[in-house]
């Protein structure tokens, strides 16, 4: 039976960032390319989300938005019912999507130099804003036990040097696809309190979790609350990124009041069309439609990583969560220039190169994999032929 | 002939800022209150804004924006056209609104404890992100002659310590809807040059310019650009205020090397739905609408001067600009709790309280006239009424 996300439609001249400009970027030919890169997906948002935006339309009034009591209900539904974490509303601040989530937490706590851990590689952006900030980016190398990665506290506590005041984690982990276990959240925070650093935990994927896997909220696990900082989003699950807007919940009072005071000082409110999608997306509808969405980026997954498998020397990792498959070359013996030019220039698809992810990440490509399954046997079908001298 | 203007729908219920926290800001009851607070229009933008985004719509896709080519040439195409003043594409930054333009300028040239000037009364919020981000604000009182403010560059010379950096000034002026001549525009310069301030102008009721006034931008003024930071938007212009962007526009090569970094350490980007609405907005058919809305503002502001000039002891200044009215209630002799009393609890219209524009706002009240004709005499026969003892 077709699925509603098989349906491929022309994203180009759409003012989509990842077709538009894959060429610019990467030299992937618009007409001939496919674009594997940016973390926003190819399928439309759910009726729900369209309705709501269609009733705004229809009222015709985009003004000041006012009363937000349904979209922080929305919000503490979503966090019960789909995690199993219990918020307050007043926890919750929207800021304008995560990258912006992380630099206010930056701005709020932490100081000019400070060092901020990440835990390597890791989501590019964390570190451009780490460094724009003036902070200094502490790369945390992860180990790459048989191609999954695992946390190395030892060598960590041995690397930091005191001058760390902030952990920006990313749970589940983009690039590398991990649904972290209990047992290692309680190890990062830990980390965290052993060495007296606010955790900011970035957990944008969370709803994205394949089938077989359970993502628990940082904030679950035991003696962290007061230094945590929790960043969730609908804008990635709901595939509504151009909305910006994110989810940034404390719960500690005292950084709560930092957070708040630095949100002032900012002066700016969040827009009322992302507000009005969440509202909608949060919600028994939005659910069901994020099950079918799951369930097919797992076959997405499957078909994808079988073809992977296929070529010898190349191995993606498994995905436990996200939609975004960390593709390690390693094995095939070829230069990163040679394997970033098969990919890019014989199989034209775009995606993001391993080295803008910081330490560990030479050998690799990220490939954006929520694409109608169609584009996904192509790029399988380009990949295979990129390196059929391989076989 | 009606208006498209003059069509009243209803906007409680629908999120609506101005209509939905009346009653919970100023006890003004939402079923039989009339919102004048808040500058934001009971008007539906224009037709082509509307449609650009019904498109969104229908494509179905809010991902991440790319190319914003057009969106810059049509805020070029803009001021140049409406405004005579040329600006180069990469000149032009988009922040979530001019009052995070504001504070991202404080975070970007000012220091803690600096000195921020305003010229007061003027727009609330400005004093509010200064205070917020730690800064001091240095209110400069104009002058209030005979209901006509003027700059008062030689009592403010003796005034300031030299601990100030920075001066935002509103031009057009909130809340006095002056539009300034070019040689007071000179005077601020001047003034801005004498004691080395950035010169922050806000001009975001620029295209609301009434009959036989004309605005002329800093930008145009002689010898400031060096210093100067031009923020402009479509959001007040066209009813759009809930897409929450503006722009920041800046010559000097120095200063937006500054700004860009610090927008850069925010990590934020503008959400798709200002981009697309701004670009529809900026062109012939939203220039041609905007052309009639000023016609039935100024409609609007001969009814409701009359009105104001029929009841003994209160005047409205002459409103050059904006669809702000500046009610002085000085001449009644009432205190400041029983005029306000009147026009809440009696009248029962929510508006502005001078007090919160600084220095100089205490007898003072901001009437938002941008709405359908019918409430605007509602209300004048309310107020009327409720200070009809002063006849």
């Amino acid at each position: 039976m077709p699925s509603q996300f098989d349906e491929i439609i022309d994203r180009r001249e759409s003012h989509c960032a990842k077709w538009d400009k894959m060429e610019a970027i990467y030299g992937v030919p618009r007409d001939q390319g496919i674009a594997m890169w940016v973390a926003d997906m190819d399928f439309r948002p759910p009726d729900v989300v369209r309705d709501a935006l269609q009733g705004m339309v229809d009222h015709g009034f985009y003004g000041y938005f006012g009363d937000d009591s349904k979209y922080l209900a929305a919000i503490q539904w979503w966090s019960e019912h789909r995690h199993g974490w219990a918020v307050d509303a007043d926890w919750v601040f929207t800021t304008h999507g995560l990258v912006n989530g992380t630099a206010m937490c930056l701005d709020a706590f932490t100081a000019p130099g400070d060092g901020v851990v990440l835990f390597t590689p890791v989501y590019h952006a964390f570190a451009k804003v780490i460094r724009a900030a003036g902070r200094t980016v502490v790369e945390c190398e992860m180990i790459n036990n048989a191609g999954r990665y695992e946390l190395d506290f030892e060598s960590w506590d041995a690397q930091l040097d005191g001058s760390e005041t902030m952990l920006v984690f990313c749970s589940p982990h983009n690039p590398g696809g991990r649904v972290w276990t209990r047992e290692e959240l309680q190890g990062v925070a830990d980390f965290a309190k052993r060495h007296d650093l606010i955790l900011v935990s970035d957990e944008i994927h969370n709803d994205l979790v394949m089938p077989g896997h359970k993502h628990t909220p940082m904030a679950l696990i035991d003696g962290i609350t007061d230094r945590l900082v929790m960043m969730t989003a609908a804008t990635k699950t709901f595939s509504i990124a151009g909305a910006h807007v994110g989810n940034v919940i404390i719960e500690d009072p005292d950084l709560r009041a930092r957070f708040s005071t630095r949100l002032a000082a900012m002066g700016s409110s969040p827009n009322s069309f992302g507000l009005f999608m969440v509202t909608a997306a949060y919600s028994p509808d939005g659910a069901a439609w994020v099950d079918e969405l799951v369930t097919y980026l797992d076959g997405n997954r499957r078909l994808f990583d079988d073809a992977i498998a296929a070529i010898p020397g190349i191995t993606s990792m498994p995905l436990q969560a996200t939609y975004l498959s960390w593709v390690d070359f390693e094995g095939t013996g070829m230069t990163r220039d040679e394997f970033t030019r098969r990919v890019e220039k014989d199989a034209k698809i775009a995606v993001n190169h391993g080295p803008t992810f910081g330490k560990g990440g030479d050998s690799f490509l990220r490939f954006n994999i929520a694409t109608p399954r169609a584009l996904v046997e192509d790029a399988c079908d380009r990949l295979t032929n990129a390196f059929s001298d391989l076989q």
